[in-house]
């Protein structure tokens, strides 16, 4: 008997909680563009493929971020005119900029995200930008996603902690979001992109946004394992009543064997907490599990995700 | 700079959390035991200096159970008799039966702990015993311990879920704890051994204990990390007012390169939650990394504490 065919992980729930839970996978575009092995489009096409099989219901395809930058989606064109949609499962896909929003455009997509810095320096290292002057260059992109009828959500990049800045003042964190939801962004993706965040700044932030007057419902979370915060933080963000969390299959992105696991929260991981707590998620953990053993398989790897290796290592 | 040198984790407090946290290290026992590579004695006694170095103030040393199930542990009288000891820092040890504390008189401890069941199936196959016979042979034991002036710790393993039997009843937990504390026993550590608990189970086998008069201050928590829940369900614990929590510096007895990652909590991630939510543990993060990191050379492998391998990797 294994602990599933045993009834693991044991259904108790807490007060407090969403009844359901929506999950952002990253994996296709966060995940992959951060692992060494440039997967082929075929592999990436099943791979979103038996991720909607699973349950997942918003799958982040690819990035229009260039290929000189990301060479491991390179291929964003062609898994795009490939790739077999299905009803009731959305397909965003990262424009970096008006050019990016075109080439959307050019494949029908009807979801986008930016992303964007909460700090000046990762502003300028990562967009050669101001804080306030990547706003500036994301203003028109979005202007126009939104009179097409587009969804565009924001990521807001280095909201806890920054390797150069260190602590991230909540104040400027809201500041920036604030400015993306007036562009007519409907979700901002708050992020924990070195993963240093701990429970307290959670609440420290979703504390400061709600004070600003901004709606949880515009809000979701994306944390990193690299400390191995990750699930803890995303439980408190459900706390405060956040209701789409992103996480990356199998934690694709972070390798078991590098020095340092920076990867995304896994999403088996994130299933097997809130399948405990009886939060409904849509997705068949067994499924999702052999998908991402398989995708361990194709980058010669063993899976970061610790429910990954226990159930399927 | 470093993420340290930067004043990361930022100290954001939370509501409802105790001031401070008694780490209780079972590196040098529960890790080292579930090691492959044998560690000679004069590594291990360097190893728990290095612990009280850090900060560390409860030590659990070795266990006195035959070398024939614990090859790695079978050093237990000449570690005891060359152990520096330090005021201020306990070293328990662990003793299975009558046997064991004659060894650990012998050895003058003062700490002992022993090793329980809360289900049937793991106290046949641990002990060849059932759950109740398991309380008769532990009785002489803990009656003269605490005769002598020793202090009791419990450990009540399989608290949450079972191998063979899935999930446990917080009934059959609550019944076998109150037993051993109705025997003179001053603390139980109530573990999942398999690492399959969520939070919601934490805050129910809590809640049972409380509800039978048992005070949270004879409880301590001991969770693995084998389904990437350890540190969330930790963080439920003391929002019930646990204030001992049990892990396993680097996070040793779990191996990053196995199969399952079925390894104690790392207590180095357990620290950085503690310090970024201002709970003083009395522990020092970067000297512990460092001995973590020492201690993972000898074994020859990468740490699998996030912590360790983001900070020292």
């Amino acid at each position: 008997m294994t602990v599933r065919e045993l009834g693991l992980p044991v259904t108790a729930t807490a007060p407090g909680l969403p009844d359901r839970v929506t999950i952002w996978e990253v994996g296709p575009r966060d995940g992959l563009q951060n692992e060494d092995t440039v997967v082929p489009v075929d592999v990436k096409l099943e791979f979103i493929d038996r991720l909607a099989d699973a349950g997942l219901t918003t799958i982040e395809a690819t990035s229009f971020v260039h290929p000189k930058w990301v060479p491991q989606l390179a291929d964003a064109e062609d898994l795009l005119a490939r790739l077999s949609t299905r009803d009731g499962v959305a397909y965003p896909v990262l424009v970096p900029n008006e050019r990016g929003l075109d080439r959307a455009l050019a494949a029908g997509i009807r979801h986008i995200a930016i992303f964007a810095s909460a700090t000046e320096t990762f502003a300028n290292r990562n967009l050669n930008r101001t804080r306030d002057s990547q706003l500036t260059m994301f203003e028109p992109v979005v202007t126009r996603a939104v009179a097409e009828g587009l969804d565009v959500r924001g990521y807001v990049s280095m909201s806890f902690g920054d390797p150069w800045e260190g602590a991230v003042d909540p104040a400027a964190v809201v500041s920036v979001g604030r400015r993306l939801l007036d562009m007519g962004i409907s979700q901002l993706s708050l992020g924990d992109t070195i993963g240093v965040a701990t429970a307290g700044q959670v609440s420290a932030l979703l504390g400061a946004f709600a004070e600003a007057g901004t709606s949880v419902d515009h809000l979701a979370v994306h944390f990193h394992d690299t400390y191995g915060q990750a699930l803890t933080n995303t439980l408190e963000a459900l706390r405060h009543g956040v209701t789409t969390v992103d996480s990356s299959a199998g934690g694709l992105g972070g390798c078991p064997y590098a020095e340092s696991a920076t990867g995304n929260l896994a999403t088996e991981d994130l299933v097997w907490l809130l399948d405990g707590l009886g939060v409904s998620t849509g997705v068949d953990l067994d499924s999702l599990a052999d998908t991402s053993a398989w995708m361990a398989e194709r980058l010669g790897r063993p899976s970061p995700s610790r429910v990954v290796r226990a159930l399927r290592g």
